[in-house]
Order: C-alpha cells, then structure tokens, then sequence
C-alpha cells in the first residue's frame, strides 16, 4: 500500500502526516504541487475542489490536507486563510490582534481523491492563543495551547498524538483499511 | 449602452461604480452574486477567473471588481482577502496590528467580460492607514489617507474622483467608449 500520495506544497505538514499515518501502517509518498484554491468559508468545500483538481492532474490515488486555526473572538480569523495569514502578519500579528477571549481551535479536513471516491475526514481540537511565542515548531504551533496542556505545540512532544490533525487521520485510516480489506477479499 | 452588468455581492461598490461611470455616460445594472473565487495572490487572475465566472452564469456583457488594501509592513496584507479580513477583524483588527511604517495602497481590478474578449483594467492609489477609525463610508474608508490628502476616504467627500476604482472605471471606459464606437461603424 506505498501507491498513496500526500499532495501538497507544505512538507512540514507532509512529514507530520507520514509520521502519524506510519503508526496505522500506511505508507505515503510526498507530491509537491501548488493547487488551485477556491475562497470559501467552508474548509471541506475548499479540500474537495483542491483534492479533485491534484487528482486531475496526478491521476493517482492521493489524500491532501486543509487546516485551520480558528479564533473565536476574531469571527473565525484567519480561518481557511491561515497560511496566507501566517506568511503575511504571522504569530505576532495574531497576538497583536487578540484582547481577553483567547478561544480557539484548529480543525484539519483530510480529503481522499481516487477514480471512484472522494471523502473528507474532520480534526478538531480546541485551545488557547497563548500570550507569547513558545516552542519551535511551524505555522501556528508556538502559539496554540490545546486544551486540558500547559504547553504550546511548539513545546509539546506528543502533538502528533493528540492534534487535529492525528484526529483527522485516524478516521481516514480506519476508513481506508477497511476499505483496502474489503477490496481485497 | 444599458446592457452592461456589475457583478458582486457588495452593493456599495456598484453604487459607486455606477456614480463613476454615468459620470463618462455608461450605465450599468446591479445583478448580485456570489461568485466562485480561487485562492491567489494576484488579484488579476482571481479577476479574470471571476469574470469568466460570471459570464458563464450569465450570458451578457460584464464588469466585475475585485480590489484590496495592501499594507507595506504586513507584507501587502490583507491584499487578495480584504473582504473576508475586514469581515472578521474589520477596521480596529487593522489598526492593532500595524506598528510605525503606515504606508498602504489601494489595488482596483475592473475586468470586462464578453463572448469574444476578457480585459482587466488596474487602478492603483498609495495612501497611509490612519491612527483611529475616521469619517463614514465602508470596508476600510475610515482608516485610508490618499496620498497628498489629510482625511480618510471616510471624510474625503471627492473618493470618487481620486479613488483607485476611479482610476481603473476611467480607464476601462476609455476602452470601451472607443471599442463601443468603432464596432458602431
């Protein structure tokens, strides 16, 4: 099962997902391509769009993921526009705009793109915005403190247990071998 | 010359479009839609694309805008995602997260749309952002100074003769006035 393609331009997110989808026994290849985004407030909306269009181009059966950090006293900002967000103002702009209410959580859309299906799968994890940079870590890491830790991602050791993201592709394993299983009897 | 539509989902901008353009004796008609817009951060093919768009759903000749605030030390954000930002962190979110180099510019993008042609027309205006909300208007009115001017958009009662979408209505109707008479002939 090494015919999976994780496409992406992101190879931090790459190099977690592999970690995490390695302990399930499934084995992914990394697929740089820049896709096409549609704007939408719908994060699954945007993942089924970019998961057809790497497919149409690949032709290969592949999963690509979408995320992002949502701060509820910021209406959802920066929303389906965290990497845009995180290259323009970064973790210091997010800690510039946020006052008292420091809720928030990431969700994670992994979508599977084959010939037959496509199938998205959902993450989410609730936290706080800390109030400084802590940790290393990329994206937004230094700055999340999932709930019921004391420590950022960025400080964490076992994020790639407890993430969004780990959430998101623990349901797309269990689809998936299921699934293999049942094409294989 | 009444068959030219505005697209968009924000009625402020075709008021003022329409006040720009009856003033070079064009008319154009509202019709409101929320168009499909990719994620880029050129703000010409998220034009073009939305144009074809629109065409697409509606058959007739078209004008659609697409237009963002480009803060220099924010690296051009909010740029291509001005709508959804000024949604979520507004006009006060902005002010939070700029420091000491408030130089900014507005970006216009009129694209005209028919069954033969797609044409963008660019308007651009450099400006500062203000150190608190100030006069009316709407989206980021109260905290653009144009250049050479001490007042925002907000206060500024002539916007529409200075504006970036002026600059680019004026020179997509340079176009199509003198396009419109040659195929009179």
């Amino acid at each position: 099962m090494s015919d999976l393609l994780f496409v992406s331009s992101n190879i931090y997110k790459f190099k977690e997902a592999k970690k995490i989808l390695n302990s399930f026994e499934i084995n992914i290849e990394f697929l740089k391509l820049d896709l096409e985004e549609i704007q939408s407030n719908s994060i699954k909306e945007i993942a089924i769009k970019k998961a057809q269009d790497a497919f149409s181009k690949c032709k290969k059966p592949l999963i690509i993921e979408d995320d992002g950090l949502h701060i509820d006293s910021l209406d959802g900002f920066p929303g389906p526009y965290s990497s845009y967000v995180q290259k323009t103002i970064g973790n210091q702009g997010i800690l510039n705009l946020i006052k008292k209410d420091r809720s928030a959580k990431f969700i994670s859309n992994i979508t599977y793109c084959d010939k037959i299906s496509c199938k998205c799968f959902e993450g989410k994890l609730s936290g706080t915005i800390s109030n400084s940079e802590k940790g290393k870590g990329w994206g937004f890491d230094p700055i999340f403190i999932p709930k019921n830790t004391k420590q950022t991602f960025g400080e964490l050791i076992e994020k790639n247990n407890v993430s969004h993201r780990y959430k998101a592709l623990k349901k797309f394993s269990n689809w998936y071998l299921n699934r293999q299983e049942s094409n294989d009897q």
